[in-house]
């Protein structure tokens, strides 16, 4: 399995899964502010826009932070780092997974680049919209979902 | 099974999906344009941000169009409308389904605001690579991914 990533870019999330789930796995690092463009036909297979995190796992290739964590989590710890098919949270570990690229991404760049939200038009609808949606999403417990329960520490 | 939904939004997504698998669901109308939000329990519990399309299937919740689509397929047509997890296409399968919301959305949604891209900094890189990137994906296929084999006829 190789792990295509650069420093301080979003393929850190798929350093950290591979790491949870514990499986052998080499980096390879792209130099994305230099070049701008690694297009060595292996990255760029896995990666058709050209960003990083990219992983090759035997003949599977996927690209997209979100997309690599649902892979690698239901592939070799499903039911552990995500719910299996057919469990209840399975919706809403999906929900929260897609929260980061479809919602805080999009508004974080809206809010830092001094953008007007259209929180009617856009699927995030607006950075404050995306905060308070987070914050009422963790107000009653440590993590969003947990294989630990807070109050009984048992696995649910 | 309930779907909750709007006219003229991604929910058509979703609504799509639901016909393909061909399970039974119902659909109730969120009146998004008007009222700007449906604050009933089960709808937020759903979709904490308050957006169609939102599913409620058992105890599962679930919103964001492509983690519907995801689910569904998944759950009521893997290996079919879904690779199987272990499938080699279920890479490039999450990745497509993550271009969707990670990197059209927020790329047309630049564009039409005439906002200038960063394509270096953003995940969605600039609404002209989103399209290139798109096109080179179809480029040499009728679908993206598909059961049917062009040349062959045959089930991949």
């Amino acid at each position: 399995m190789k792990l295509y990533w650069a420093p301080k870019t979003r393929a850190s999330r798929a350093l950290w899964m591979l790491e949870e789930v514990g499986v052998d796995y080499e980096v390879e690092t792209v130099d994305i502010r230099d070049s701008g463009r690694d297009d060595s036909p292996e990255f760029r297979s896995a990666s058709p826009l050209g960003k990083v995190p990219a992983l090759v796992d035997g003949d599977v290739r996927v690209a997209e932070s979100a997309a690599i964590c649902l892979y690698v989590a239901d592939r070799y710890s499903s039911g552990n780092l995500a719910p299996a098919i057919d469990a209840a949270s399975r919706g809403t570990f999906l929900y929260w997974l897609m929260f980061t690229p479809a919602v805080i991404e999009p508004a974080m760049s809206e809010k830092f680049n001094n953008i007007e939200p259209t929180p009617g038009r856009s699927g995030w609808g607006s950075f404050d919209l995306m905060m308070q949606t987070l914050e009422q999403g963790v107000a009653d417990r440590t993590w969003r979902l947990s294989r630990r329960s807070r109050k009984t520490g048992s696995c649910r």
